[in-house]
């Protein structure tokens, strides 16, 4: 099975997101925040897809008959942040003890590769679920591990110890922008 | 009919773009050769769509059966270039003499305003296809065109006078980076 977990679920959870509460409504919730009190602009990517067939029953009232879904060469979230750019993938995980790296796309390592390289900020956001803990992970740090082991996954203590937990919050509700500050400020320090 | 003009035609362009060559071919081929060459990181999102029906006729093998497309809430393209968060929207018209403003949706500009408030480069790139024109217009002097006349095209003039002319190539096909670096340029200059 060649196809990434995390994909499908995803496809899941966009389809049945009326359920609400999971990392994807908390971000898309946070980044709304941000945008109504003018902190930044992030957006969630549109999920890729190809089409194929398209039935265009009047001018106005194209409908998609048949699609597939596609693998995406870049991560999900966007945007700009006090003129930076910002890039971060984010991932659910039933796991108590260890992310998965199944659950990141290699696309998506080498795109957040590039964008460091090119002076935007990159992360991940990895929320475990059972524990209902959510941790930031700098490109930089998780390039680290990826560098040192060769493990399939990344335990929970790396994310202790080089990542940050972000506590919820009622609004926004992962206030992950006060990490990148801490990112940045560590940035000008130096 | 309030649906955007651009909106559909679009559609229609993602649907046969095998015919190649037009504007969004060339961007592509444009961001590919940014991305090959390392200069830039820059992607167009993929189709916003609502999904309203899935197939999942095995667990890898989901084929949506329902969809419609959704009005853009940000622009098609964003990224990153020498550090700099970039955004703009790409416009195929058919006009010799002007660019009618329904080809852009109201959302976009609110969006390319608020980019450029939290310090991303946004613009509009339009190609006059008649003339085999394209033209580099910033979100600047977009606004001010808005802001100046109550009307509901912009004049090619306008264009030509406060956008830049952008001279089709082999590679990238469409260099517009080129003039993002005048503006930078510009930018530190002052």
């Amino acid at each position: 099975m060649n196809y990434p977990t995390n994909f499908k679920s995803n496809n899941y959870n966009y389809i049945y997101s009326n359920r609400g509460m999971g990392l994807e409504d908390d971000l898309n919730n946070t980044n709304k925040y941000y945008l109504e009190t003018d902190k930044a602009v992030i957006y969630k990517k549109p999920t890729p897809i190809t089409i194929n067939k398209v039935d265009y029953k009047s001018r106005d009232n194209a409908v998609i008959k048949e699609a597939h879904f596609k693998i995406p060469s870049t991560t999900d979230y966007n945007g700009v942040y006090k003129g930076k750019y910002i890039d971060f993938e984010a991932k659910e995980i039933q796991s108590k003890t260890s992310f998965p790296l199944t659950n990141i796309h290699p696309h998506q390592i080498e795109h957040l590769k590039k964008i460091t390289e090119h002076g935007g900020i990159g992360f991940i956001i990895v929320r475990f679920t059972t524990l209902n803990e959510t941790y930031y992970l700098s490109y930089k740090n998780f390039k680290e591990f990826l560098d040192k082991f060769s493990r399939k996954s990344i335990p929970i203590e790396y994310f202790k110890e080089k990542g940050y937990l972000i506590k919820d919050s009622l609004r926004p509700r992962i206030d992950y922008l006060k990490i990148v500050d801490k990112e940045l400020g560590d940035l000008n320090g130096k």
